[in-house]
């Protein structure tokens, strides 16, 4: 028995926000002082970082559950399934559906609830929640939808993640670049075809990082204290990535039995350009191998931070040969590897 | 190989709030037009049907998350396990993290990582998420530590339902009186005694149902239209329950080879007391069979409806002799049933 992903599909949103259009922006330090530098440098500087030139925000009607419900659907048509036949379907969010311009998060029904009901699934007994995990979270669906293939609880699983980070950002605060929204989902399945899921790893550090990544004030002191926004503390989250991440990564591939030289592709969570690179380099440094050329395909350039979609999306994009220089063959080795709130980790050893 | 839960404990906040302290709200029809009754007719009306005469409301200085972990360290010690070898701690719930007096649901980190920071867990390889999945979300939890012990990925779960409705009713609405505050958890383990989860059943119905618990507007229309509140069509989930989870509860007891006589107690979720009544009295007529006495603990007259921490709070208080008439011997075979949001329904058929 093998457990494959056999659909895939992404949604990645029509609005394109440049690097120049926060030229204009007032960026403040957190507390609440100006920033030396003009917005042209602290932008330019951020784009040398993070590798982001621009990302995509949802249109102003749409939300999370709609982005995730579109991505769903190219998923189960990649796949060819019926969609009746779904056993579950496994949301992956952070901050549920924000309506543009409003504080709330609406998690009430769950995600998963409105994306069977845009589906139009009639079938009950496919079941539908969702999974708070930080970024890696849709990486956790998989994980989640592997473990009831296995318990004999499924045979079809649809794992969905989707993200509107626009929508709970503070605007004086320069990590606001890095977020963007999106959704990517993928049709997980039981087959005797050779390949799939070889191994996972998955872990939760919360002892002294859990609230690395949190939901604070705005660094405009003079707003509401009550109105929080996404914020994180960005060097303690760089310098635990990097010593958790390929650690991580390696248990993982170790237990696939594969040798790393058999790794063709890398999909990272797409968090930050030079974090990304650094993780994967030490990655392979420790197995005393040089980072291969186009190990790591990267979205970022183009489409920014969205969190849980990211991952997903990257496959997408590879898989249907729309991006460049990276594409996958039958019988590819691949590694999927996240990092976020949490802060939590996690990776799967993947034959294609 | 048999499932068990090993160690329960709950937290029942100490705020009463007691049925004539809305005798000075003012209640609107949802299309904000004034309520014919007095206050003291709408409130006897409710208590008649709800069975609710009081309920219980967090601390301000409290949000879900401690209340969860309260209710945690409790379920720890009655287990008497090493915390540090817990393998998931999955948390439940439908805000998040709401501070007193505020609009915004926190979940950044989830909840699951908040309590796993709070009870000082080192392990990583602790995995800690949420899920979302309305009411029946701790049942939920159940079944996916059950999921993960079959899949041979875990060995002992921690599984936490924990809310704080007060915090998103709204308060001219006379559904507003049903909602409270609570949490409760289980230790579920792999284990060689005998007994433990028996079967499991487990819907979603979003064709026609996702919008029945909704996220909606005051019944006072001059209140902000940007600001919502817990909802519900009463009407539609009550009939919606009746048709649907006295089924359920017969497939799962069905599946688990019990006979109807061998079932000692139905613990369902505390939702309205004549609506649990009549779904258990519909549940044993499918068995052409007489409810017996005593076969339906209820906590909802003095501890309300607190969505996912009803269930796990009435094991616990049954299981610690705490609640009048009711107790559990080794071997009593019972049944947890939740309906809820999404609208999911769930039930688990247990060998105590």
């Amino acid at each position: 028995m093998n457990i494959k992903i056999t659909g895939s599909g992404s949604y990645i949103p029509d609005v394109v926000e440049k690097n120049e259009d926060f030229h204009q922006h007032t960026f403040l330090n957190i507390d609440g002082t100006s920033i030396d530098n003009p917005n042209e440098v602290i932008v330019a500087k951020f784009k040398d970082i993070t590798g982001i030139a621009e990302r995509r925000y949802a249109e102003d009607h749409l939300v999370s559950s709609d982005l995730g419900a579109m991505a769903a659907e190219r998923a189960i048509a990649d796949a060819n399934i019926d969609r009746e036949e779904l056993d579950y379907i496994i949301v992956a969010h952070n901050f549920g559906d924000v309506k543009a311009n409003t504080l709330q998060s609406d998690l009430l029904p769950c995600l998963a609830s409105r994306i069977k009901h845009s589906l139009k699934i009639k079938n009950p007994h496919c079941v539908a929640y969702d999974i708070l995990f930080g970024c890696p979270g849709w990486i956790e669906g998989v994980i989640q939808a592997q473990a009831f293939i296995k318990a004999g609880m499924a045979k079809k699983c649809l794992v969905v993640g989707t993200e509107t980070l626009s929508r709970v950002v503070d605007k004086y605060d320069r990590d606001s670049m890095i977020y963007s929204d999106g959704a990517g989902a993928t049709v997980i399945e039981v087959t005797d075809e050779e390949g799939g899921i070889l191994s996972h790893e998955s872990a939760s550090y919360t002892f002294d990082e859990a609230y690395y990544l949190y939901f604070g004030c705005s660094n405009n002191q003079e707003l509401d204290k009550d109105t929080r926004y996404i914020k994180m503390e960005g060097r303690k989250i760089y310098e635990f990535a990097l010593n958790n991440v390929p650690t991580a990564m390696k248990t993982c591939l170790d237990k696939s039995g594969v040798d790393i030289k058999d790794v063709k592709k890398v999909l990272i969570h797409q968090a930050n350009e030079k974090m990304d690179e650094a993780i994967v380099k030490r990655f392979f440094r420790l197995y005393k191998t040089p980072m291969p050329e186009y190990i790591m395909p990267m979205s970022i350039h183009k489409l920014g931070n969205s969190s849980v979609a990211t991952v997903p999306t990257l496959f997408s994009l590879i898989k249907n040969n729309k991006l460049d220089k990276h594409s996958l063959k039958k019988g590819d080795v691949i590694i999927f590897a996240s990092v976020g709130a949490g802060m939590h980790i996690n990776a799967i050893a993947y034959k294609y």
